[in-house]
């Protein structure tokens, strides 16, 4: 299959994309140094990825940015990121990518665990992936030409551990690898409407 | 208690007025005719309305609105309302009127059964209600001095059945003086995080 995978140098996307390079065509994406540069947040960069890759098989995403703030500091402004990055960036790489998806084709996309474990200073992420989540789900009813749509929720990452340790004391750790086989049962199984969880 | 109801003239809000008012003092709010004006859309209207009401108790939200579109015609465009009303304003309501809340009261929104059980055309208001239900959760562990938050998931009302059949074929639409008991549940109870479902 080709796929294009968007966030392919972060700590998921490499783990992805080494699960996945042997057995398909990667199309590298993110906003620095990749195959073709795409920013999620901005609707027209997604237009142009898009426009210059043409058609794919399936689209991965590991990428999304959201702010972290003691609640009682979120602003409507603080929260924006999320909304703009982790929520519709995620969702306009369904909307506009739609039509260069094959038939039987797939779209995978990225929550993660806060939603359902909240940790502090995590209400944003966790609307974000909230929104992530129930759009793959009611989305999936109304996919044409077969395509399926699928979210991974993964735990926090071993290898992520030295960056977010403090913010997930007591979560257990798993590694990237095993969060990088959801992607491939997302793209290479049959399931539709899920969200993977790698707990 | 002094409860903020916002919506308080629509067909949720109202069964909510009419379970809570004779044991409450309810101030209405909405864009038309209430006591005091709110677009939940604008966090400068949220601002105001705030500003002008004082302190209260608890804040009940039964408005925001998402546009319904067939998923291959949901644009970036199409998807703002649901984005800016139902999950930003509904939000906003949170993070805006945290500092009106006095100690031991609570916020209480509304989602809805559709992230749950999916429709045709909503994915835009599904995902909105999957924020809102993911938002409640995170942020309930960060709530200061003693400030509740949790949602209210109604199936599609049997009041509602007149606008939105089309919609709900097959669903076991329920009585809004039904739903307005969770409400009351939210509001006078001491659970925290939750998103009661009446399906
Ligand atoms: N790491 C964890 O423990 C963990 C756990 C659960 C969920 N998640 C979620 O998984 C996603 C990826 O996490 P990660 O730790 O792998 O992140 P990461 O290591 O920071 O990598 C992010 C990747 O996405 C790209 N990227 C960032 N912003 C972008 C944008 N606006 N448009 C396009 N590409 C962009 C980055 O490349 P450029 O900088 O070149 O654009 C990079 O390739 C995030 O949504 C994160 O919240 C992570
Ligand atoms: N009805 C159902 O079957 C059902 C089921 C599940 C969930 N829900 C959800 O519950 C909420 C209320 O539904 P409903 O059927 O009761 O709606 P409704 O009858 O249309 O009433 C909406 C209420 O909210 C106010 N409102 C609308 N937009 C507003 C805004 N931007 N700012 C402030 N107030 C606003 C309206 O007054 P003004 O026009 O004067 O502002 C009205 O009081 C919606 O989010 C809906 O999606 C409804």
């Amino acid at each position: 299959m080709k796929i294009l995978l968007i966030g392919a140098s972060g700590t998921i996307g490499s783990a992805v994309d080494n699960e996945l390079k042997d057995c398909h065509e990667i199309i590298r994406a993110g906003r620095n140094g990749a195959d073709v540069s795409v920013d999620i947040s901005s609707p027209e960069s997604i237009k142009e990825m898009y426009n210059q890759i043409g058609k794919i098989d399936a689209v991965v995403n590991a990428s999304g940015s959201a702010g972290f703030a003691p609640l009682a500091e979120l602003t409507p402004e603080k929260n924006e990121l999320a909304i703009l990055s982790k929520l519709k960036g995620q969702i306009n790489l369904v909307l506009l990518g739609l039509n260069y998806v094959n038939d039987g084709g797939s779209f995978t996309l990225t929550t993660g665990i806060m939603m359902d474990d909240p940790i502090l200073q995590g209400a944003s992420a966790a609307m974000a992936n909230g929104g992530v989540k129930a759009f793959v789900k009611s989305a999936a009813i109304e996919m044409p030409r077969g395509i399926r749509i699928n979210s991974v929720s993964p735990n926090v990452l071993q290898e992520s551990m030295h960056k977010y340790a403090d913010y997930f004391r007591g979560f257990d750790a798993v590694p990237a690898s095993r969060v990088a086989l959801a992607y491939r049962k997302s793209v290479e199984g049959a399931r539709t409407g899920q969200n993977f969880e790698v707990y």
